[in-house]
């Protein structure tokens, strides 16, 4: 596994998607606000900000910052691809691959997950179920998100509504590879729902509308990191 | 037509790709001397760097900066994806849409071109031939730029291989939506190339390799800028 | 424009999609009472089966059958994609391409309209709004049928809920390319939907539900084809 | 694992793709020759030859025939896709999924495993390296064929070239789940290439251009055969 210089688990990884209330000036204030719960609860704190804010977000603060999505590929002629040797140089510590609104071809996951160790970038492939968790987990990445797409930004929490799935997650993926750490995401918007993720066996959980869209996005990330440190 | 504020016509648009003479630290390089040559020349030279490395190219620079490819979303739960407001929101004065290397479906064109001039952002489609142009001008894009893939990279103008694909465009797309700014590109790394485009009835070209590859990137630019001034 | 065997207009063209009442042993009653309605009226009916029910279904009636869709492609090594010349070969008259649920790119429209003319195809590409057909227009297909997403399904016509739609369509084809022939569709279900959609300028109707998901699909093909002729 | 009602391993696989050598008539008399073959030797050889030719072959002749792509869809509006229960009902007995020509997202190969198997129809999903095959053996598919793009169509048999990766292939998918049926496939054309896939550990070969593209393909499949039956 790559060595994880800034991340530590358990981990808080806040996906800004292309909200409006996580671009461009407000990505900084966001990314301002999460560095300051991250420095006084030392709960580590990942976030995936627009590409096209990831050097400014990067320049600003010092917390760990993914790419929303990298594509396999090496320096040459693809117009309008991400690099992720160029999404590294400008500051990002790793990426999400295979997000749900962002699907990926089974071998392209493969290929960008290789892409990215070769840049130096963790890799954090997401999945929609045990199975395709287990199928992620045989392509060696460094962690590995379950999501149920159907739980994605309702507020109902996967921790709870379908703790099946992330305890068979953990169980199917730390069979295949040890050394993946597992997070979860979906519907969470509480500290309980994070402290219920950890007792399933994950290391963290992925979050975005429950952090962006919440009318005090730094009170409900405290919350969770409280939920970290209890 | 969208104010095009900072543009002018004849004007190079070099486009960055992914190639590493042209990314990160490279590319604010290769921009600081394209603005020198823009500035001695008075000619328009616009640049699409890589989108991660957008906002630090824009904020070095006054020169028209352009994406690589933006998609036809408004702010939502998109990752992974290119928000158009996000990328005007960095400095962008527009965009490549529909790169050879980077081919969208038609409905996705039209509606990119569509949430472009809502966000502010100039329009710049490629097509593959004159077919294609016409189809495009249809839609009513700022600016569009042919570019016969198969000549792409190669050293063989499009003005000097293809005239027949350069002029067929210009007749073409002026039929159909005489607003439409014609560019043409692929093979160009001479001056003559870029004269026999403007003979052909274009008013600038897309140019990658050509200059970014070059031994001499700023020689090469300023060649590009005196066969437009001449 | 190709030589339409078997085609006249004003025409109905019925998509089988993949609907279970028009799949395997259903799609053959469909077609030989859609034979009845159309030896009866002796209005032209087309029929587009699933590719796997295309060669039975041409074989036992003698109406135009289109495929759903087909690839850009010459004889070669392409797994799992549709071979116009193979397509021709099964006993289809012609294709749909780009419907709504199977969006291609522009430059694959282009080539793919190029390739079912090559094939001895009829190209009937379909659209979403007027400039979209405008640009279809630009690339010379022989038929094009316009239907706003959004309707599809529903039982609300365009040719009432959009009139403008569908006239804007026609006016913008024609002005680019008089011989292509306009169709449109989504939500005709009566008799009346069809006579609207003639008298805006339309050469026929492409209809799905409104006639597969029908309690008497004969019926309503025969409302249909009877204020056609009268 | 489904109930292989035709299948019996060590098998044949030939996958006719776009061959105007294996298309319309030529794929009725390709099979006709393969049944022979099979008839002979007792060695089950399976047909995988374009969707719009598999009506036509599985009614010909009681080889299992094989679609080259399904979509993993139910019945309903999806114009120009693949329904597994179609397929079914045409009479395929299984199908390929994610061939290196028609690359699937992990989450549809996931789900299309489940349709197929919904439909009756086995699956042999395909891939290109070890890691691959063990991510897709956890998907639970009844078959696996790896293959390395770069020796598909060359005749440089992957057996031979890469034993490495066919043998790594079989050990990984075991490990993970030891009913899958392994196949390999890529530069097959000689008898004396499946005796050392088989020697490998796989339990059959998935080949195109070696017999397809062959002078004679009769000869060369009864060659193939009989390496089986050694």
């Amino acid at each position: 596994m790559i060595a994880l210089t800034k991340l530590r688990t358990p981990m808080l990884l806040v996906n800004f998607k292309t909200y409006q209330e996580a671009a461009g000036r407000k990505a900084l204030k966001l990314a301002e606000a999460a560095e300051k719960v991250s420095l006084e609860t030392a709960v580590c704190v990942g976030l995936a900000p627009q590409l096209v804010d990831l050097a400014p977000v990067a320049r600003l603060v010092t917390l760990p910052i993914f790419a929303q999505h990298i594509d396999p590929i090496t320096p040459g002629s693809f117009t309008g691809y991400v690099l992720p040797k160029s999404v590294k140089e400008a500051g990002a510590t790793g990426t999400l691959i295979n997000h749900s609104e962002r699907r990926l071809r089974l071998t392209d996951i493969d290929a960008t997950i290789k892409k990215a160790r070769e840049a130096g970038l963790v890799s954090v492939v997401c999945a929609n179920n045990p199975e395709v968790s287990a199928a992620v987990a045989a392509l060696n990445p460094d962690m590995l998100a379950v999501e149920p797409p159907e739980l994605i930004g309702t507020g109902i929490p996967v921790s709870k509504a379908k703790p099946e799935v992330v305890s068979g997650t953990v169980e199917l993926v730390k069979a295949i590879n040890s050394d993946v750490v597992v997070l979860c995401g979906a519907g969470i918007t509480r500290g309980v729902d994070v402290t219920a993720a950890l007792r399933l066996g994950t290391e963290g959980v992925l979050v975005a509308s429950g952090i962006v869209k919440a009318k005090d996005p730094s009170g409900v990330l405290l919350e969770f990191a409280e939920a970290i440190t209890k």
